[in-house]
């Protein structure tokens, strides 16, 4: 159980005074690592992404010309399915205010209130794509531990570099902002850089090398400085790069694996030339193993 | 013999019981490393480039109303080819089956068997295209096991951060699915964003950098969430690429051979052209041991 | 006060002959570690944020329609405010000289500039975008010292790489020249590559993996040829991230505490849990010096 | 003269037996390191920047409708200019093989062949772009030496890693084809996709993120495969940069900057840590010094 990401489940700590069925329900629900907490994942996660494709389906013509009932049914169905999923995981957890603040719990809220919302709001039923967001508990199947700890190492890099890349991004932006306001001068309503927004928009898309078209520069001049706009986006992608690949070297660089373990006081992480413990200072080699 | 990658032979072995003209056949076909065995190597690539090459001509309208026959007589030809060659490579193993099973093996079948199956299902012929895999035998040619070694490492870093790619792509698909739908609702169907699955489309497109312009913001409003999209796509992109930088590095840096170890302090880590040990000052290479 | 960067200010130093309101003044304006000075400095950022986005707005032709009037006064509302921030900033400065020239006081009179000469030349008020410029101050609020290691980091890499990165440049540009010269005679002024000029601008369009799309390739040798620049650029892109990742790698390597050094046999490098010395076993941390 | 790299020049070797003159030419044309050479380079590079220019405006309508006739004898100006530099580097030359056959002879000599052939093929001129190539002389003003050791850096990584980067380029050959295939079936020709070969050119627009749009997927399910060729795409191109990321860091760590100077043999470049000689084994801190 030590190894068990307990700080994931919403409510993990399990209490003596439940009923019978309450600790079942809450081995089922929130325990993956059993038989029975597995496959109640594998069928949720099904459930969420036959729920999200349904939504996605229901907005193409096509389909919901012929299937519009279908669709209607199908999602009232979904949503009466996770409003009973969610009352069960009420139901099961100790405190029910903890689990209902948690990041989860808020979630699998949202989840199913937009299908309700609809009933007054007209449109509020798009809301549903926010179920996608469920789909996160994917990473308790997959041996989760592992996961956690390689997303852990992402999050610690890019938290490592937030100055850095702030700096960077408040960079872009008075760039684009310069780079749009000097293109409009240039080039000019005519040319479709209407007004200021609208040629921070094209130089947006033009230094992050998407480039769509639908605003180009059609004037020597302009052509001139988008050449040189594209070159600078072109060399900045390296700066975010540059930044990350180097944060995230010194954060695996501190993770690395044990390559010596001390006989003496067990502690790992020694660099592979020394010879005595770093923290206890007894000889890594004695003797008798070598 | 030694240094010769086995494995990467059909079947390796060879066996005392052969007639001779099998020995002979196996020597040609599978040993690169002798004259005649690299002849019919660059033979068959040659054919087998000719062959793809022919097969795409062939859908070009301009050259296939001129020489429609000439396509079709080569193909068959390239076909017969091919069937010939899969015939001898079998006559030649000793153990069929494990040729057959083996990764060529079912390339070398996949390359001839569409053009058979064209006889009764229109079509098919396009299949052909998997002979572009057969190919891969390049490496065979260019001094393999060198080439192989550096696949090696490439796929050791790939390998290694396969668990970062994973929660990379998984978090690109929910950006993806929850932006689509944003947009989705804010330019609706007059825009071109026609659907939830046609405006995740438009996500995809636009956060990798690729921007068709197919389909192209035009309210205020989604010119500035499109913009959000794009210069997170930017910043996003240094995430692989950090990944599989640091990876790389590791793995590069543990194949770097270890250079020299001090026979009196036993510090290791000297540079290549080191004759003192730098800790201790004693000769790195001691009269006796060399 | 120590930790202060005052070479930032415009005059950091202050006289003790100053007049008792220059005092205050001085304060409010230039120091942003005291309350009053960090409200000034976040009163002052939106004035700025605030007359750009109007600047900005007026540029729209719906917006521009209905409130021109509004936009007028405005811009010269801001134009008024920022002219008297100019004035209290000189006055309360010992030596004006010395902030007048420095890169704010330049960029302070260049943000109210544009309006006068307006009343002489019409689109000069344009020039206020460089408004935009002067929120860099959002630093100083921004728990200064540390962004500015941040961004002296990425500098500092910069700085190392500018060689490199000017080879890389002055590569591209010589590809781009004679790959969109090549493609001029190529394709040819029917299919939209008009001059050379216009075919280099493809160059960079294309090389950058920009790609509008308002000129594109039509004839097969032409799309073969651009598919060659493509993959080209796709594969230079990967030269300026590696040199900023890896000059960047260094800059962050230099910067790195030294850790601690043996007392004994003078070995750095030890890890920052470390008690005793890898190599030699000895105390890192003698009674005498703790 | 030491430190000066001969070996650009075309013949460096300068003998005693030439006439006045010659010495004189010789010193201008070839040595930079001397005012006047310093001065005839920069002149040099202006003239082949202006032939350049006219070459590239000559080729636009509206330039060319008013200033044909001054385009023309411009470009024989530059022609004949450029001849009798040619003739005149000949001349100073002890061994004229040697300079004919070097690699800055060949092209001196190809920069103004084009024009002779104009006379008889109508349209070689527009090789003369080949010019350009000449302003790589630009690097012996910009204090050459320390431009060809950056160059030289990268050119080294770039050595190191060709292998994984064939390795890399053959994959992508092989994916456009597959990809682009897969796209000719699934969209085919009333979609854009009009042959492979076309289809092929779609995958390497799709892949490198440039996207065109010319050619874009209409159909759902071309769309959905699509989006994977992005996201490939957008992945891959983590690979040369992580290949080149990763060799530069090793070659730069290689060109360290001598941190240690050993008093006894003057060897640089001992490791942070070292207190003996690596190569003669005397100490590197001397009581007296420290």
């Amino acid at each position: 159980m030590k190894a068990f990401p307990e700080h994931l489940l919403a409510d993990g700590r399990h209490h003596a005074g439940d009923a019978r069925w309450q600790q079942w329900l809450f081995i089922i629900i929130f325990k993956t690592h059993t038989a029975a907490g597995k496959l109640f994942d594998v069928l949720l996660i099904i459930a969420i992404l036959a729920s999200v494709l349904t939504l996605m389906l229901s907005t193409v013509n096509q389909f919901n010309f012929r299937y519009a009932t279908w669709f209607y049914y199908l999602e009232w169905g979904f949503t009466l399915l996770f409003t009973l999923e969610y009352m069960l995981r009420l139901a099961c957890v100790k405190t029910r205010r903890t689990y209902a603040r948690s990041f989860y719990g808020i979630v699998d809220l949202l989840a199913i209130l937009p299908s309700y919302l609809e009933l007054f709001i007209h449109g509020a039923s798009y809301l549903l794509i926010i179920r996608i967001i469920r789909i996160l508990r994917i990473f308790r199947i997959l041996k989760l531990t592992r996961y956690v700890g390689e997303a852990d190492a992402l999050m610690e890099a890019l938290h490592a570099s937030r100055r850095k890349i702030m700096v960077f991004i408040y960079a872009v932006f008075i760039l684009v902002v310069v780079c749009g306001s000097i293109m409009y001068l240039v080039e000019g309503e005519e040319h479709g850089f209407t007004s200021i927004p609208a040629s921070v928009y094209w130089a947006v898309v033009t230094l992050t090398t998407v480039g769509y078209g639908d605003i180009a520069p059609q004037t020597p001049l302009g052509q001139a400085i988008a050449s040189l706009v594209m070159i600078m986006g072109y060399g900045i992608i390296a700066v975010p790069t540059g930044i990350f690949a180097a944060e995230l070297g010194q954060v695996m660089g501190q993770r690395r694996p044990a390559i010596k373990i001390c006989p003496q006081c067990e502690i790992t992480g020694h660099d592979a030339d020394a010879i005595y413990c770093r923290v206890c200072g007894s000889n890594l080699n004695p003797p008798d193993t070598q």
